[in-house]
């Protein structure tokens, strides 16, 4: 039995001739596929049985493998979270390539969404109430621990020798990841407009790639904040490497905790985490830190419609998390009279950098399989995999913004010193 | 009798010592300067009385000259609408050069403006109502005659050979006006990485430079709309001049009735006259014109905080403008499903271009006053030189947005061709 005499209508039609041999499980399974609009993938069933969606022609397919009947009843209870959680377990497995099947799925399930009024309205209701955990003083120190905590040596494994865990920046297709990392240091520094002597304050600082690389190569003085024990450390170890303790103070705390005024302010990765409730406190406090003739720069994933992560991602690997669309991101700036100068969109730039560290992880995969286990190592491949495809497909944005005090005059005219 | 002796201690303290001077007028004075946050100009009256804020020290100031005493009973119940109409009209004379007089009392009026919560919820509450006309069709076209419509000789004789009536933009601060709008185009064909043979929409074309420009040098068919009679039949003249009357249409009609699919969609000063109502009808209208591999930019006046224009501009000169936030601004492309690629601001660039406007009006200024009249000439001035002080004060801002339908992977990774 083939998957074209399974289904040879189009997905939601009266049953072809032949559906006498249609079973239960084969029309829950047509329901989950017009549930995320009929992607062109098939479904396989523990008995071999196929699904594909009633358009599909002859082209090769990437398969899902679906393992067992309470895997199917999974998937029809909340497809996005149990696609996740079997994945990780092994009760779902993959045939062909994964990106590019989640990348068909997110397609198809995206246009589903926006066919109608009703889907987007819900999409709407989603926002807010739906993340597992807010973002207080003391839930941001859960959800920043649950994700950046893991440890550091197995950051070490994908993330390059910049470690830094952001959206790299490609000057050119042939850069590899680390070139793309110190290009995405750079970037952001002429965009800070950076002098010697001046002073930066950074708000969530990962590895404290960009701290160091800004006072190694701009010679300004950088106080950084982050909350995850694990990179403070590891931070305050590499500037005593390189000397640079004198004049970069990595410093335990939460960005609420800034005070002080400086030339500019940073933030690159740590919105994502804000929360937008939290915005506008934000910006209160950017424009209490920046001079008149100060600037700033915040890097953050971000959407092109006001709504959630992906919820299996928020579930289990970014508690707290939501990429804020551009409108939302003004909530920052707009309560608190900052002038937005440039706003530039590096999707594709992330999807790369995903790509490279994807190819990284399965380098290093039994390495990771060796300090964790096999559940682990699905996890992390499929937040790789679905983090590229949403990329790729428009899902996902990744925005730099720059601003100023609205007053500030001292502002470059053209942007053309971004491209010596 | 000199200012410091009418007015010592700080504006709205008790009176100091002497003032049984005082008259009705010099505190009536006093309150209209402590409603613009005490800026740093002297008001003299008709009766040679001068009023100064209380902190001001012994620099030189600008001056207004206040004609009659109901020029001032009309401040106090209206400064912004009032001053505007009494300067027009020769019942209030400026000493001093006028741009810096504005700037200063620009500046410290939003200073005023934001010290109190209260005021910033008065600001709020100003949106949307005041505006005098709205925009629906016939309003939009009523609205766009009263200012475009005034005469094209007019227009000719200050905004220099290109008749771009938009922000232009200076690659170097030694540009002259012709040059910087003809980078202006260029800049704005770069963004749209427009190619020859393809075809380009434009909602309102203003007298038609840039459709030209793109015609002539990018090798695209265009098609502009515009309801200003005046400057459709000057922009197809111009067509016909060059020759390019087979590849670029001029259209007399609304640009909600623009229909068809093209490779780009441009806007470039039009925004301002749409209606933040009105947002999302034009994203949905965007949308459906552009294909998947589509692109498209939308240039406008802007405003950090979401706001109305100055009242005296949108009730003489702009009916129904309207400058958006960005916040504002992304009701066209959120729910439209279009992802926002490049925001750039060109503040100082109006600033500048506003300088040169003003420079060639008042080298002009005879021949307005014989198209015209004084009063004619007046408010033009007013209107030329307040928006220079509100580009230069931050008061208003100019984004340039450049955007694609969200699933379109062929934008460019860099912006650094827009810098060759």
């Amino acid at each position: 039995m083939n998957a074209a005499q399974i289904e040879r209508g189009s997905a939601g039609a009266v049953p072809p001739p032949g559906a006498a041999e249609e079973t239960l499980e084969t029309r829950l399974l047509r329901r989950i596929l017009r549930g995320v609009g009929n992607p062109n993938i098939e479904l396989v069933m523990w008995n071999g049985a196929v699904v594909r969606p009633g358009d599909a022609h002859g082209e090769a397919l990437n398969r899902v493998l679906i393992k067992d009947r309470a895997t199917l009843f999974g998937l029809l209870r909340d497809t996005q979270v149990h696609f996740g959680d079997a994945y990780s377990e092994g009760r779902i497995e993959i045939e062909g390539d994964f990106v590019q099947l989640l990348e068909t799925v997110y397609r198809s399930a995206t246009r589903e969404l926006r066919k109608g009024v009703l889907a987007r309205v819900v999409e709407r209701l989603h926002s807010g109430p739906r993340r597992t955990r807010q973002n207080t003083l003391a839930g941001s120190r859960e959800n920043i621990h649950h994700h950046y905590d893991i440890g550091n040596d197995f950051y070490a494994l994908w993330l390059g020798s910049t470690m830094a865990y952001t959206c790299a920046y490609y000057p050119t297709p042939e850069a590899t990841l680390d070139q793309a990392q110190i290009a995405k240091f750079d970037h952001v520094c002429r965009k800070l407009r950076l002098r010697a002597g001046e002073s930066v304050v950074e708000a969530g600082c990962g590895w404290g790639g960009l701290a160091l690389h800004m006072a190694q190569h701009y010679g300004v003085k950088v106080r950084a904040f982050n909350i995850s024990r694990e990179q403070i450390k590891y931070a305050r170890g590499r500037a005593r490497a390189l000397g640079l303790d004198g004049r970069v103070e990595f410093v335990e705390d939460d960005y609420r905790s800034i005070g002080g005024q400086y030339d500019a302010f940073v933030s690159v990765g740590m919105l994502e985490h804000v929360g937008v409730e939290n915005y506008p406190t934000l910006g209160r406090l950017i424009r209490r830190v920046l001079p008149a003739h100060g600037r700033g720069l915040i890097h953050s994933i971000g959407r092109n419609v006001p709504g959630e992560l992906q919820a299996w991602i928020e579930r289990r690997i970014f508690p707290g998390a939501q990429p804020p669309s551009i409108g939302q991101f003004m909530q920052i700036f707009e309560p608190a009279d900052l002038s937005v100068l440039d706003v530039e969109n590096l999707r594709l730039h992330y999807a790369q950098t995903l790509r490279h560290w994807l190819e990284l992880y399965e380098r290093n995969v039994e390495r990771v399989r060796a300090l964790y286990d096999e559940k682990f190592v699905r996890m992390w491949r499929l937040y790789l995999a679905g983090s590229t495809a949403g990329f790729t497909t428009g899902t996902l944005q990744l925005f730099q913004v720059v601003f100023a005090p609205s007053a500030n005059n001292d502002v470059p005219m053209t942007r053309a010193h971004l491209y010596p």
